[in-house]
């Protein structure tokens, strides 16, 4: 199963694509797709959905994942963000994606079995769950990893996650 | 010309379709979009796109206008609302419509003259204007042929709405 977290954005949007295989997870891609500034608001929305419908070609996800939005005070943020949202989640129901969602306790508790860690420790997790030799970059990116691989735990890979969690108090 | 004024949210988005022609502006049609509550999130994000983009096709405008949106508190509804002008703006894009948006200031200087208008004053302009035997409904498709009728407005027809202004003055 392949399954693509995303953290979107208008300027940025990050992704993450994991591939799970009999309860093993690892990285297949990840990356952002980004929007030129010097463009107008609706070209830039138009540029963020062709390059999601491309990663969507591409990547041949079987599951999408976002994490839940709460905004505590910038409703011109949370505006912006909810367009950028609603591109993505458009480009996952014309191609019949299941798409699921995550608060960030869940996130976090998925990756690093604690509610309260720091984005430093999830990001450092990240890196330990997919094997990679450095944490990814940038957050964005992270973060969408971080939620797909959220995503995989909560369809039963606990096994995997809780090895990852072992070597990474090992290392520490 | 033919102007698309809108008022789009996730459950209901309004729309107004006018023309001018020689600086007269009269009413083509106006109604909702409206998306089933009972539907997945992105299955309603989805019906609104093609909703949308039936509107297009049919009414054929050759520009788009929406009010600029200002949210005082709630960031839950920010991001709802962002969600369906996500979906509305791509819309536009493909189709490669100018759009233009307005203030609420904007809005109700261009439809009554004054700047503090309340909503059932704007809603009784929309009449005159538009020459309606009553005010339109519901209050979303009145908003988007008001957004509408100030798309005209800034647009120089001025003389139209001076004259549908003294109408209202004489029969109130």
């Amino acid at each position: 199963m392949i399954v693509l977290g995303l953290d979107p954005g208008l300027a940025t949007t990050g992704y993450g694509l994991i591939k799970e295989e009999k309860g093993k997870i690892e990285l297949v891609d990840y990356g952002c797709i980004k929007t030129k500034a010097e463009d107008s608001h609706v070209a830039r929305l138009l540029s963020l959905y062709e390059g999601f419908e491309a990663l969507l070609q591409e990547g041949k996800p079987d599951a999408v994942a976002l994490e839940k939005l709460f905004f505590n005070q910038n409703t011109k943020t949370a505006l912006q963000v909810g367009e950028a949202r609603g591109v993505i989640m458009l480009g996952i129901a014309k191609k019949k994606k299941p798409l699921f969602e995550y608060t960030p306790l869940q996130v976090k508790q998925a990756v690093t079995g604690y509610g309260r860690a720091s984005k430093q420790q999830i990001q450092r997790m990240v890196k330990n769950i997919l094997n990679l030799p450095r944490v990814p970059t940038p957050d964005d990116a992270a973060d969408a990893l971080a939620v797909a691989i959220c995503q995989c735990h909560f369809h039963n890979f606990e096994t995997t996650l809780e090895t990852a969690l072992e070597r990474d108090t090992l290392i520490r």
